[in-house]
């Protein structure tokens, strides 16, 4: 028995033997089948049988995901730690709702596979490092980003709302406002008719482009720089 | 007198004692709640009994600012100065128009209540550094923006006023437009219609681009700048 | 009369004296005037006399400009040079149209005054310099942004043309969609609508971002070097 | 006869000689021809006789591209390494479908006649290396915005399915949602409603902008180093 645990945890764990490179290709292209078929299972007009058939495919996967997990307690050498570990939470999180609730509705929770595929993200190590590097900035430049962006949620709701009432209820329209503005996506559902509003539109975007686009300008360079690192 | 002066005033203006610590971090919670309840205050079909709620909370932390700023004054080593000082400022706007119309309709003026966090904003220091170093780069740069921004707008008025007399009314709303266009927000409640307007979009974009975004990538380079003298 | 000239010389082409100093900010000032005067007669609805106003302003404004214009030809060392220099020109074409049609309805071509302010800012030189250091470049990355512009124009003509005839009426209508989608402007008066036009689209924004990007961040960091020289 | 390949063959196959360089200018003209003749033939309402016209324009380049491909393909030291490179093949491309279909419908495949130009454009060659050099890096990204990309789909349509159900029909609607609000494009034909849907598009904005833009950073970056070290 123990023996057997020995030869399946380099199977399982690493990616240097041809096996646990089989192994780890199988998982990743099973979570593409279930990621894929619940993409599809959210449109609309299937017929019975299609449906059907993506249900058995769903619990094959569930099936097998489960298979996956109890291999990977059983073979962990310190079976606690897996657990709580971000990927062991992440497995567990992706079977455990569907043995809780048999038959519920809980096709969101699948879309969380998705996040099994980054145990094999180089990645997602290099964003990580990036992400530690700069926490104290980020954490500062997202504070002030904050600011800005509520500053001028109250500032477009003073001058809009009286203007605009169906638009600009209430500060949280003006909040929603911000974020599409200064993020430059400008969707075109809400926007300043008034010349007060499109003077402070002019404003904010002069004073607050420079301070939203300093996060991502931070994470960019932070990341250029552990790449170099490497 | 002056002793409890003296033992009060490390507790108000330092962070390094415990006591300074609780005293700043109560002040922020209160603010915190002072602009959340504002934002929820905005909201319409609140019943008369939250109503008065709010109105009672937002009574209290009036009460609890003014004795803050005549703690801080009192406290101050040179009382003048804190009054005209930039937080000092902001702490005055944040109280005072209560009481110079009782009973007035002043909720926007809650929201500058916003300002004070920043005493606690490390940020905010580095901004200021930041901008004390291109200030001259950034007046010059934002002239250029400006000329851009204006030139644009003449242009498209009079390409797009004679095909949309409603739209493009003058050159205001080429203004609107051209601030819109080139921080690329792009709402879409004005855009040009007739081709030589499409034309000289694409040309204001070509050359207009590149000098909008000078400015904020000047700024964020300061930034990274004095991150690293940090 | 030659020393008259030699006395008002200093005055007019340099700014290092007192009276220098203030010629110039006068003509700056007027410069302003001109401006402000042509962007409010654009507005709709003006009273009679408000009109009258407007024109008086125009009618002496061009009077002190033709003066400023006769003059600097007068102290200019080489009149020829001075008349085909770009200042020179931009000062001819400011009052020319005037002349050549009187009382021709010409406001437009008043906005061509905002470019007799470019003399004085320093902007202008580097905006110059980092221009010819990059000349090259820009060139070559201009072309290849055509050349994104149009394929991806051709693409979505084909995909949505048969979907959206109305919309997509030929590739010109592409272009303009490449255009407002690939400097992410998006003012969502034309986005594709069938799944092949909006694959396309995103394979588009994922070759095309980068592509279009470049000039600009080419011209952002040739101005910071030209800075850096100074 | 192999005498004439080898005079003829510097006239192809470089730009060395004013000859090469005629014959070059010669055909990147025609492909402008082709281009612009493409262009304006998916403009409807000509009439019958431009049409003709248009149509003869089309068959003369053919002829000319034929000639242009049997010639380069006579020249060259190795045919069939000439018939397989990149630049034979589109040249091929460029002609094939309208000898394999005669007097089908085939315009669409005269825009990639487009690719031609590459060939005597030196930033095809900077953006080749470039590519090259950070190949690797693009691959890792171009997966993490995906996964955001994705995910965010998921999430916007757990979120607003409920509440738009024509607009969200499924993930799919999602994933272009997604990708036009990652860019910042923003079309405005789909977007959140809800506040759980608003929320998240604001998290979303605050991880995925950073993510997304790291490839065409990348990118940028690798291209000015390429032109350092040329």
């Amino acid at each position: 028995m123990w023996e057997l645990r020995a030869r399946i945890r380099p199977v399982i764990e690493s990616r240097e033997t041809p096996a646990g490179r089989i192994f780890d290709w199988a998982i990743q292209l099973m979570i593409l089948v279930s990621v894929v078929s619940y993409t599809i299972e959210t449109m609309p007009g299937h017929s019975e049988e299609f449906y059907t058939a993506l249900k058995g495919i769903e619990v094959s996967l569930l099936a097998i995901f489960t298979c996956e997990y109890v291999v990977r307690l059983w073979v962990a050498e310190r079976p606690w730690k897996f657990i709580f570990s971000f990927y062991g939470l992440v497995d567990l999180i992706s079977i455990l709702p569907f043995y809780l609730t048999l038959g519920g509705d809980l096709r969101a929770v699948r879309a969380i596979r998705m996040l099994k595929i980054l145990r094999y993200s180089r990645a997602m190590n290099r964003f990580r490092l990036a992400f530690i590097e700069i926490r104290a900035e980020l954490a500062v430049f997202a504070i002030a980003s904050l600011l800005v962006i509520y500053l001028a949620a109250v500032g477009i709701y003073i001058f809009e709302n009286p203007a605009q009432p169906q638009i600009f209820r209430s500060v949280f329209d003006g909040i929603w406002w911000a974020v599409a503005t200064l993020t430059t996506v400008g969707y075109g559902d809400v926007y300043p008719v008034t010349i007060g509003g499109k003077v402070f539109t002019f404003l904010v975007l002069a004073v607050g482009l420079g301070v939203v686009a300093v996060p991502s300008a931070l994470l960019a360079s932070a990341l250029s720089r552990t790449r170099t690192q490497e």
